[in-house]
């Protein structure tokens, strides 16, 4: 292989320290409790529907379709979920759970290789009439993912068959060919999807496939206008196109052409993320710099301190540079994992720390705020700022719940979150030629290859509540080869020995190169000193003007009412105010917080006046901004004004 | 009379000074132009169509009807003002003009009284089908209104006798008698009209039908839930409707049981007014102790700044206290001119000058914002706070306009200010039963009577740019009565001299009582001094948190991009940064601005960073809130960050 690339996912473990325990809750309760959400057997929670539909289309059962167009891909993201948990934990009854899902997906599959169970039971006659609105691809890419995952995960090809002849199905129904569709999917996904079928597979054809599409995507005359015009379909675009029209979808123009990301979040970053792997598969440097931009534009002006994008909540979208506010920010739990996709992407491309930096924003604060504590329910939109009855009553926050929630009618986020914290391992990793990259620290073991050779790596660390971490080699020969350790962009005072004794490392773009011929039992200590920081956005972002966010390694602080009062607004803190950051064992699960002195401004009689109203000195408390909203309903908000 | 009521217009004149130039605009270049709008003879503009649908309705032209259910309305509201500028100077063409377009809406009067050109002509099954959207009482209201104006400017009872009938239609109609509907309008209006067609006819009648509008209201069953099943409504209530159902429309509960102001913004104050109106005219000491709370309730938790309310966009209603985001406020100017009018209303129950602070906040600012310079163009919502690309982008704010225009597709704000500035001699002064009481200075005469003595006042002023407010008495005879000054609230240091001889004058609530056998050629001088003013909002406002806003007399002042370069929320204002007010004479038609020095934060290569961005110190230039926009498009903001 001639790039960086995540590592089987057999090869890592984490079995300890705070990754490892979010992992576990992932693939002890959250895979678990999915499942019966998708069988409909949580009370309470809103209708999934899923196997349900899966059993009608299989003729297993009668009954109605439930729920969106694309219902289909929250049962899609499970399986690959539970697929990349029976590679790291293999489980004789999740197998043949899976394996008797897989049957029904089989037996739901049409002769042709349609699969879909929204067109096949409510609406036969209009397969691939509308791919702007109803992401018949983008369910077939998620199966796509799902069946690549379980056949590497098990060596089965029953659901990888499945999907191979899905694919074929899109690869002969689209293209530019005599009777072909020249259309490609208002939500992309099956992009990416293909180049992972073609990676598993060997076949290019599913790499030519995705290139089409991507391509395709925005060429004029505009597929999308052109398949409305068939429909008859007059006047307004679908509400959620406001503003954008068809760069809601990417499609106003040749992607080739995009220089800002814009539309929907989640569709751009999965589009970005597959411009990468066409890039990296193709080695073509045009788009690969194309890519780069891209991405530089997204963490440049469109990202949240918490490492979520998407500021428009309604269509879920992109907005100006900058214009990031805490209140409306929709920063939707999937958008984050596409950030934390395309950063690892980027890796792939070029092995910089600040691509890692953005990953690990993004993984430790949007991503995880997605998931409650006890791993059964889950946020959607992760607003970094909130007042209960205010986000219950403004209509530009009326998608903000307050409190997770068990599940959603569309719930595309509980399952995203579930594939990424099963896969954890392919983002914490990656195998290089000189040896391996190590982007995340997590407490566990690693094996590779150096040549030939295998080594197995020890990691053992506190991370992200403690500040050391130490790597023990526990190859069976000695060999030489590189150790990239990642140096956080957040850490000023890196400090690394080998065997004890301080080493001046080779950094490079935000890595330590570390070579040597390792012996067994050679030991590397990493200390990354994590004093509490704060944090300034760029004064281009107005909602952020005069404020600042508390950060402590990766980790993005919140204050809450729980610790603080409610009316967090009227807070400020002061310049000079130190900031003790401590664990605290028995709040959240175990974490570090950050206490400190800040001033409370209070309230009067009047509603404007010309006296400074009187300010008084409290206790600051801040929790980490991922786990809020554990507690109870109250205000949380993770900018604060500073006096 | 027992309580301070307004004087007839005639009996104001405006003369000189800055409310003088705006009536004045209103009067010459508003009104006609209004009048071409509404004849749709404006280039470019939305489209009225009233007098077009009420030729049609007349018989006098064929075609279709344009426009909303409530299209009268603007009509009606363009009718009264054109008769307060009758009142205030008599105008033979304009007085035909009326004539006419009256013998129009006279021939369009169906027989039975009924009067609504969209009901006529386009759903005459329908009348009074729909009263929770369709505005049939609202545009009745402003048609009674019309007509009141036209007989007190005029002394003709055209358009009295035909909105007489009209009342008279809809007091047969409606009621809790047999085969009376028992119901009321979705939105408030006709309530406060009938208190004004008693008070101009002496029927008591309509006052009985004002009161039964009132307190049916919102009594169960609920007469909007009534109608919906007798039209066979099924499903969701209007989307204006969301979250607050039918407190949308001040009808959830009875109105008695109503402690905070509620829904959309112009119903609330149309439907205070009525209540202050009735409390008056029954002398009811429970209504009118209601109708204090909820104007108390408004001022003190949902006033803006700048005199507005309204800070929900979507459906233009109340939101939760303090929730008054600057770049989100809707603060309609209809709405403002409902303060304006509930101000004056309450300053008939009690001499109070924070009452007339408040209408005067509201005047000087979100009304007069409403209006350009040029009198030609228009704002119906005014922010705070504007960044033209993100309100052109963010949906919340899609309803702000960056630039006054020339019409709306509803179009209820340019004549709703055109009536208020037409007959602002009403919201001036007050006739008292000891003598005058001064709301409002502006540079002018006034008449009033003490006994059945004539008085007449000079007014010399050329406030709120100059501190100095000079008043002369112009009796035939010696006479004595009081003048009650009003104090303004935001003025610490009131000086008052009678014939250049200072007094401390008798305060109470607000006003200086000056009682003395007044002497043709006395003197009364009234200096206001008028220092520059940081003004601070209550804590529990968010939105302003640790922000000031500059205001100097009455006027609140924001900064420009054309004074202030782009990107106005990259400045802060020191709080040791001295400000000075002068007068700018070619800016903005000539005006008081405010300078001083104050920081920008500069721009840097990283959205967050450890490191406090650079400040520069520049020169700050704020001018008059109500005069922004006047320069082409740019950036905006109310609130200044401290630092």
């Amino acid at each position: 292989m001639s790039y960086p690339s995540a590592l089987p996912l057999s090869q890592v473990r984490f079995d300890h320290g705070f990754l490892a325990g979010r992992a576990r809750l992932v693939r002890e309760t959250v895979i678990p409790g999915q499942w019966d959400a998708l069988n409909d057997r949580i009370p309470g929670a809103e209708r999934s529907g899923c196997v349900h539909n899966l059993q009608v289309a299989a003729g297993e059962k009668t009954g109605e379709f439930h729920g969106l167009f694309w219902q289909d891909s929250d049962l899609a993201k499970w399986i690959e979920a539970a697929s990349y948990r029976l590679a790291t934990h293999p489980d004789p009854t999740l197998d043949a759970e899976l394996d008797r899902l897989i049957a029904t997906i089989t037996r739901a599959q049409r002769e042709d290789g349609y699969l879909n169970t929204y067109f096949q039971l409510v609406e036969p006659q209009n397969r691939w009439a509308n791919l702007r609105d109803c992401h018949e691809l983008y369910v077939a890419g998620h199966l796509i993912e799902a069946g690549v995952a379980h056949f590497q995960a098990t060596g089965k090809r029953t659901l990888l068959d499945v999907v191979g002849k899905l694919a074929d199905l899109v690869a002969r129904t689209f293209g530019s060919g005599p009777g072909q569709i020249p259309g490609y999917c208002g939500h992309e996904e099956i992009e990416l999807a293909l180049v992972k079928l073609a990676r598993a597979t060997g076949e290019q054809r599913y790499l030519a496939l995705a290139e089409y599409f991507i391509t395709q995507r925005g060429q004029s005359p505009n597929y999308f206008e052109t398949e409305a015009k068939v429909r008859g379909e007059k006047g307004k675009l679908p509400w959620h196109m406001h503003h954008d029209g068809l760069a809601t979808l990417q499609a106003a123009c040749p992607v080739a052409e995009l220089k800002e990301p814009v539309g929907h979040a989640v569709r751009m970053m999965y589009l970005l993320a597959a411009m990468l792997d066409l890039a990296q598969e193709k080695n073509d440097p045009v788009l690969r710099e194309q890519g780069r931009d891209l991405w530089q534009a997204t963490v440049a002006r469109h990202l949240y301190v918490t490492g979520g994008v998407g500021s428009e909540p309604y269509g879920e979208k992109f907005c100006e540079p900058f214009d990031l506010p805490p209140d409306r920010a929709y920063a939707e739990t999937c958008a984050a994992i596409g950030v934390v996709l395309c950063a690892r992407r980027m890796l792939e491309h070029e092995l910089d720390g600040a691509h890692a930096d953005v990953m690990e924003r993004a993984l430790y604060n949007n991503v995880l705020a997605g998931l409650a504590l006890a791993g059964r329910t889950y946020f959607y939109v992760n607003p970094l700022e909130v007042v209960p009855a205010v986000a219950k009553r403004r209509f530009e926050c009326h998608l903000v719940k307050t409190q997770r929630v068990p599940w959603f009618g569309c719930a595309c986020c509980p399952p995203n979150v579930a594939r990424l914290f099963a896969s954890l391992g392919a983002y914490a990793y990656a195998q290089l030629t000189d040896g391996l990259a190590v982007h995340l620290y997590a407490g566990g073991d690693v094996s590779f290859t150096v040549g030939s050779v295998p080594v197995q790596l020890r990691v053992t660390t506190e991370y992200p509540w403690k500040e050391r971490v130490e790597f023990t080699v526990e190859a069976a020969a000695a060999v030489e080869f590189t150790l990239h350790l990642r140096l956080p962009g957040w850490c000023r005072t890196p400090h690394l020995e080998v065997n004890d004794r301080p080493v001046r490392p080779d950094v490079n773009r935000g890595y330590a190169r570390v070579r040597r011929t390792w012996q067994r039992g050679d030991k590397v200590t990493l200390d990354l000193p994590m004093p509490v920081e704060r944090v300034h956005a760029d004064a281009r972002v107005a909602a952020a003007a005069g404020q600042v966010a508390l950060q402590r390694g990766p980790i993005v602080y919140c204050v809450e009412q729980a610790d603080n009062g409610a009316q967090l607004s009227a807070l400020s803190l002061p310049r000079s105010s130190p900031l003790k950051a401590h664990f605290a064992p028995d709040l959240l699960g175990g974490c570090v917080i950050i206490e400190g002195q800040a001033l409370r401004t209070g309230s009067g009689d009047k509603l404007y006046t010309t006296e400074p109203a009187p300010v008084a000195s409290v206790a600051l408390c801040a929790v980490p901004y991922a786990l809020w909203a554990n507690r109870g309903e109250g205000e949380m908000r993770v900018w604060l004004r500073e006096s």
